[in-house]
């Protein structure tokens, strides 16, 4: 993933929209069986035989869900398959197929579209996956980029939102709050940046916490564990806006109410170190943080046998009773705060829209 | 599809996006038997039983793809449905759910977001299609729409571009040229709006235009139709750009030439009539005006007798032979003029980057 500098600059309007598409249809052969026809007729056409179809749309804006003054090119065209196919993980499926649109502005030269593309590939490339369509467009400003992903999975094994039920367990995978403080960290170099141009940032204490802001990996491995494993979670999300929002998500899909512990919350050393750098408490950067894209999911009771002591997954918590409200457990049970949209404590006019 | 003009004003911040995402909700129940799961999961869940997948995507941005001076937001909405499905109709599928993403920036009331998915949820209504997920973001300047379609068809009855062979009929639906200059007059009347705000365009000489180019229809009635008739095109392709450049990616994808007759290309007499009040070519509407949304097919001709006399669709030319040149032959066969991508005439640089 590392970035080539001597790069040719060439307009997009020298090449043409044409020319760009029949680019990506080069980059991009169709790999999947389940992929009959890809991009270069007006529509791609997929077959999953006896499967559920499952398919999901992200759509990331310039200036609003990501800056170059932090974001290279590659990376964020890796982290928008990542985010993509998350959604399709989340459902306890496989991502198969992805549609890509772009609104370019004309400032772009072919080589940055290009690089975008790369880190498009790469990260095709690593989760099997086969861009079928798209579309490219011109933008008077930013860039918009589009990302549908599809997938498939037998009916059975589906994971809705809403099928949490009385005392499951709460599994999370990976651990929390690096993506975030990748953030922090990343911003803070580039305002430093800004006032001295000749200013070096020096990451390397950080690493972590980037690679999971700029280049965050999909769980497809998790779902490959849970199949393994015969586990089929009661109900399942990915986290892309913190632990608590998704806590509320299945909580208030499902109709129960969730208690989680703030002692089992996974943690990377990093984190808490870099949290209290930047004086955030480590479990809000969890809690409220977002971008992680683990996956946060209930099983019953019965199969804790089978994910006990397994590295990837930690028991954070578990479903209460119905239309029960969910509570943070603080370190040594000592209090139990309500958790809200925006992390925890007390409730916000905002937070009561999701209700 | 009238404006209401006594709407209220809300900001989007007062709504957030959870109660936006609420409303779009409640606003489209699904109704299909295949649309199992729609908007409130991290993915819908479809299911076509046999049938294959058909999916195709489109981003339509402010400023470019569309502007306000000239499109209400409800047409906006009606047009952005019609023009994602019209290509799962060019496969000879018909079109069943919608992801709809959008980026709105804070401009934007929840009145006039309301306003767009109106003329969605009309459009969805008319043609049988069920929102089945999307996503809405911030921007930091104009409106962005990026439309997900994904239809169904049988294995045998998707109609690829490249399936055209020698002596196919190449048919068209509907009249061309229409939607352009409905655009012409719409741009000449905001022009002079700009100049003089007290101008009350009087549209009601160019209203088959205008309803063309505002509120194009998709025609899921002509794959009907040739369900009916029980004809398979051997090649299909919907017109967006122009007839000439969709005569051109047949050609190219099925290896063959074509030539089209200028005095068969239908025209609506209005068509004719507003051409020369602007001094243009009416053929050079129909060649490369575009956004008419009729279906250009080839067929094989023992299915002539099938469509012939129906006036829904025009015989407009023939496939020549294997890798032969596309020409436009004029009135009274008087001269074969070569077809490009812009429409008709000298070939361009830019065209060549389709070969």
């Amino acid at each position: 993933m590392l970035e080539d500098k001597n790069v040719s600059k060439t307009s997009l309007a020298e090449i043409g929209e044409f020319g760009l598409i029949n680019q990506i249809k080069e980059g991009f052969p169709i790999k999947l069986e389940s992929s009959i026809k890809g991009i270069g007729d007006d529509a791609a056409v997929l077959d999953y035989k006896k499967d559920k179809i499952v398919v999901s749309t992200d759509m990331l804006v310039e200036g609003v869900n990501f800056s170059w003054s932090y974001m290279p090119l590659r990376h964020l065209g890796y982290k928008a398959v990542v985010t993509a196919i998350s959604d399709i993980l989340a459902m306890n499926a496989i991502p198969k197929q992805l549609l890509v649109s772009m609104a370019i502005s004309n400032r772009f030269t072919i080589e940055a579209v290009d690089e975008i593309y790369n880190g498009m590939k790469y990260a095709c490339d690593k989760y099997n996956i086969d861009i079928v369509g798209g579309d490219t467009t011109s933008s008077l400003s930013g860039l918009v980029l589009s990302m549908t992903a599809i997938g498939s999975a037998p009916e059975k094994d589906i994971a809705y939102r809403n099928g949490a039920k009385e005392n499951d367990l709460i599994v999370l995978s990976g651990d929390l709050g690096a993506s975030f403080l990748g953030l922090q960290v990343l911003e803070r170099e580039a305002q430093v940046s800004k006032v001295n141009p000749n200013n070096q940032p020096d990451f390397e204490n950080y690493s972590y916490l980037i690679e999971r802001q700029l280049k965050p990996e999909a769980r497809l491995d998790i779902i490959n564990l849970l199949k393994e494993l015969k586990v089929k979670p009661t109900s399942m999300i990915d986290i892309s806006d913190g632990l608590s929002s998704e806590i509320i998500h299945l909580s208030k899909e499902s109709g129960v109410g969730i208690n989680i512990y703030e002692e089992k919350i996974p943690l990377d050393s990093i984190v808490i170190r870099t949290a209290e750098e930047f004086k955030i408490n480590p479990i809000t950067c969890a809690l409220s943080g977002g971008e992680d894209y683990e996956l946060l999911f209930t099983i019953d009771q019965k199969d804790f046998e089978k994910i006990k002591g397994n590295p990837h997954l930690t028991v954070i918590g578990h479903v209460t009773g119905k239309n029960e409200e969910n509570y943070l457990i603080t370190r040594g049970s000592e209090q139990m705060v309500p958790l809200t949209a925006q992390g925890w404590g007390v409730e916000t006019e905002d937070e009561d829209d999701q209700h």
